[in-house]
């Protein structure tokens, strides 16, 4: 599983007159998670756009638990929980500084190529994600992977 | 069922540099169909605040179908299925000029009082909703309606 | 002088915290108001997009004389006081329903070529531009106007 | 002169289709910096809004240089240049990762109290704000201000 941690502080421009945020803006912040997710795996969302893909939304889903309210630094948890082949889907968890769980949801992208058709997921990026949905590292190592020599990148997900 | 039909038009301001609407505008134009039913019952929401009812958003989801382009003028349509109790739940289509479907999805929101608790429905609003869940007028009364003396439809939605 | 008038209802998308409307809507309710002139004069923005043309903000300028509230339906009077040539100026009111100003400003665009180089003004927009700026037609025709036989286009502004 | 500096990513959601930024973000901005300038004063905005004090804005300029481009991350530098008393007025400048300047502007804002009258700034807010007016520590004074008793004001206007 691919998990990132990032924040976002509550703008003035996020809240609304019942003096809390918006409820579009947390599909907002779900880009902010998503980019920075893809940031931190060393594949920018620019870099996948400068190779001809596009990862538009088909679907987007959110529940509000909580309201975030003004000037408050909100906690962006994304996740990607399986490999992706034609569409990724990344889930999200929003919460406050006392750690309370605002909103979760998630979106679900095709990959989309020049001629503008779906298209399977990049191989150069699945390169990146493989190392992420290895076995648990806090599984024993198998025998095969101990005579692999138990590839390093389990780290990564610890 | 209540179902109500108004229009936007994308402005500049709701695109993106992929070309389309960014998605999570399409949540804005869910608010404007909703708070258009609602004015169009004669209830608008202004009414329901004055009221102390506010109706936060605890539940959306949207489903992208086609991207909504610069300047198309879009048609929204916003429907209640079952008379609300504690929740009120409103799907939305969104079509452009062609008549395609571009967006479908839904939101839900809690009836909340001053105290900023749940509250029921207020009855001031569900009078006005009410002739909306009645049997269809065209169809003809069954015996058993017609001796209950009321349409047959309200246990639908009881 | 071209002018025009259009609408916007308040969304509470609009609305922030301090239950008024957030500072930087107005900058694309300007864009509303100068969209709808250019439709209306039968040079929609998107006929300019065709040919090549973009009109990038180079200058915004807001003052805001009272705030706009939620569900009020606004009036967004635009002008062009003078014929462009490299740049065009659009100025703008926005008025609620008891038609007291809210807001005033301007919005300065140059006119961007396919080499996203500065260019004038193409002379269709010109041609469709220029009897707004005959001219006032309640003015008695001079002699050489007379004599050209009088514009016929004063009727556009009348 | 107090300064800030403070630092945005460019979302998709900030762009439009012609690649760029859309106008009105940078008022979004300018609001990030503020912000952050007064919470690094240690006077937050929430704190002036729990004194009953709130700040709308009613004047907005911005010129536009060059744009701002998806995924860049913006460096605002906001600053007070005279110490407030009815009004306060920042200025704002907006630069690329190339330090090349995208966008400068202002805002104004009066001092509005509970009973949504103008006010004077707050105290409080004056005794953080001084020390950043007085006369630079490193400039000698003047034999001229040694005789005036060397006022902190000078330093309003160097």
């Amino acid at each position: 599983m691919l998990v990132n941690t990032t924040y976002v502080r509550v703008r003035y421009a996020d809240t609304d007159k019942m003096g809390i945020t918006y409820y579009s803006k947390y599909l907002e912040w779900f880009e902010v998670g998503r980019t920075e997710m893809l940031r931190d795996i060393g594949f920018p969302y620019t870099q996948l756009e400068k190779e001809g893909i596009g990862l538009p939304v088909i679907e987007a889903y959110c529940r509000y638990h909580r309201a975030a309210t003004y000037d408050q630094l909100l906690r962006i948890v994304s996740a990607v929980k399986t490999l992706p082949r034609v569409t990724i889907r990344i889930e999200y968890k929003i919460y406050n500084e006392q750690q309370e769980l605002l909103v979760d949801g998630y979106t679900t992208h095709p990959f989309i190529g020049k001629a503008g058709k779906p298209v399977r997921a990049p191989k150069a990026l699945l390169e990146v994600l493989q190392p992420y949905f290895k076995a648990d590292p806090l599984d024993l190592p198998s025998e095969a992977d101990a005579r692999r020599g138990a590839n390093g990148k389990n780290g990564k997900t610890g």
